[in-house]
């Protein structure tokens, strides 16, 4: 039996390439659909829930859901609140007055763990509703996934950002730093390897949150390649640790910004990359060393998106509002490679995904801890979809001193 | 009479994002001459002449030389040398053994000089030489010039990245400061203003070295901008100066690198874009301040070119080459806007270009000294081309409340 009623659709965390895709996605398949009365949209995420923020998608047109669709950044804004189980009471006790049968929430591990406590409260209390949580991050950290939309996308900007810097410091040598976001996983800053083609192409050096950080060894990583190179191409994740687990950035400056969930502020600052400047600076004979911090852009960056992400994107919104109103269950819609490359898209257990965070797995780590391997090249190379530019170089023949013999 | 002999080509400062398709267009014109025997390109601009390293550009291929073009960074690599006469009279040495008569700088204003005295140089010891200066600089700050080939592609990404920043902040609101490249002039940091469409859109602050940075003010602007929108996006150029002309990041920061020619270190350190939010933090009691500096990103990332920038960059070769090998004049090739929009080069006397730097005229920045002008969003729009990305926004009507009426 259909369940008439309304759709609810809001979007959580930080935004994506792509994360509007989902969205819209989500509200032309929910509005194909006839026990579907209404498609609502939550301002500022679980936020604008509470306070009913709401916007009639029914009423906006198709044309301007499209051009929504290719713009980056949650059109529907986003929130930072962790709900708790008071929260989501709040939450449901709103869903229920606007008589919303289906909610779809786009987001990462958090808003999963959301969709799952709502998704119990309203089976506690005999309120028949279907909600579904919608994958997405930069960071790729999901369980379960073969990847997450909105990392294609990210990982494109990264690589693209490090071909640039390749020819740049090629151009003017140096040693250069280029830190990227990812507080616990690495897989956006590996994707600085893909910008690799020429012998000597950087990054020559990538540090990621899964192998501890050690000044010494990253200290002679730069003297042996700046050696060899006459350039030293790094980069760096801003979640880097030591031995015990201390991010760099706490351990080399004092003064550091907590947010809401005392997580150590790693974004939106240059001081990570400052610091790494200063160590190179201090202890090896080297002039020219700059760092950039990606920061902002690289996440909301317009014009920089992976096709194949976009795609992806669309679908899990698309396939979430299928499995919601052709089969009438719940679940986190998550993404499974089926071929090389081809994916599929199943709906998986709200606990497998809520909470938990994937790491890069070892085979995507070389033994020394401060590279990417070719298995890791493999898995990320479709994502980046068909059209990632190229760099290229002169290969004419040198002529012959007469000056200087 | 022609005049036959080798063509030199070489490329100086820093890259930009079409400086190869002045190199390109230099090439493959330069190779339809008959009195041309071989176009050479010096490695690390004039240094590379001095150490006679050189490539036989005659042959490379036209396939790879189109597909350089494309490629942003210098593909002969650069250099920082500021030659003076002694290092000059060792150009025209070299030049002179390898029988050069045609020699095409590509680079700003320091590059325009060197060309300046090599040219003075061949002239008194009656040494036949033609010699080019080609315009480029992604701070488009050469005189004569409408404005110079790298900087439309430079503000494009500068424009594309503060819509981006847009979509972010709105969906995760607080203050955001984006610190852009441009020592003395700031016509990179004023290509933000085109990524102003809906009346709230940031850049909401402007601030450029051509006018005095004044803390209070700034922290005046800020306030008024978030009490209003709810959030604050303020664009800033590194070479922001106080009332006496002293830099801002040296005003506020004691600790400061300095380069060889004793100017201070404003890229590759996020130095001045975080002093800037400690001081909104220490005095706004606002909670969320974030800033990213653009640093090399903005100048060499791969994948983000204006259409027109690239032509144009192209002719200014090819004219070059035109100029020194049809009409045997010297001089540097320069810019003029003809119509709206349409261009036209001229040939125009070296020490008219060389070594000076124009700043944004008067017209272009608002009284408050915090913003640019309509007029000079109508001087920068034909420049970044046709296919700037746009930002889209939901239109839907909002929905009744019903628990918190």
């Amino acid at each position: 039996m259909m369940l008439e009623g309304k759709v609810l659709v809001a979007q959580g965390g930080g935004p994506t390439s792509v994360i509007n895709q989902s969205l819209v996605g989500v509200v032309l398949e929910s509005r194909k659909f006839p026990q579907v009365t209404r498609v609502y949209g939550a301002l500022n995420g679980v936020s604008g829930i509470i306070n009913e923020e709401f916007v009639d998608l029914t009423q906006e047109t198709t044309h301007n859901l499209e051009k929504i669709a290719s713009t980056p950044s949650s059109a529907l804004f986003s929130t930072r609140d962790k709900p708790d189980e008071e929260y989501c009471k709040k939450i449901f006790e709103v869903l229920k007055i606007h008589g919303i049968r289906y909610f779809f929430y786009i987001g990462g591990n958090d808003s999963a763990d959301t969709v799952r406590i709502v998704n119990e409260q309203a089976t506690e209390s005999g309120y028949e509703l279907r909600a579904i949580h919608i994958p997405k991050t930069i960071d790729n950290d999901l369980l379960v996934n073969d990847h997450c939309p909105g990392y294609g996308s990210a990982a494109k900007f990264v690589a693209q950002a490090f071909m640039g810097i390749n020819l740049d410091v090629s151009s003017l040598p140096g040693v250069y730093i280029g830190v990227v976001m990812g507080r616990h996983a690495g897989f956006l800053t590996a994707a600085s390897a893909m910008a690799q083609k020429f012998p000597d192409d950087g990054p020559h050096l990538i540090y990621l949150p899964e192998r501890p950080f050690i000044v010494e060894n990253f200290l002679s990583d730069v003297k042996d390649v700046y050696e060899k190179y006459g350039k030293c191409i790094i980069a760096v994740s801003e979640g880097i640790v030591d031995e015990n687990h201390v991010p760099i950035i706490t351990k080399l400056s004092g003064n550091v910004e907590k947010d809401s969930h005392g997580n150590v502020q790693l974004s939106g600052t240059g001081a990570l990359g400052d610091l790494l400047v200063k160590i190179i600076k201090e202890n090896l004979n080297i002039k020219r060393v700059r760092s950039d911090t990606f920061g902002y852009l690289q996440r909301s960056f317009i014009g920089c998106v992976s096709e194949v992400d976009q795609y992806e994107a669309r679908e899990v919104g698309e396939r979430a509002a299928q499995f919601a109103l052709w089969n009438n269950v719940d679940g986190s819609v998550t993404i499974h490679r089926t071929g090389s490359y081809s994916v599929d898209y199943k709906l998986t257990s709200l606990d497998k995904v809520a909470r938990l965070t994937k790491s890069m797995p070892d085979n995507f780590i070389n033994e020394k801890g401060n590279h990417v391997t070719e298995e890791f090249r493999n898995y990320l190379r479709p994502l980046l979809g068909p059209d990632m530019p190229q760099a290229h170089r002169i290969r004419a023949p040198k002529v012959e001193k007469k000056l200087n013999k």
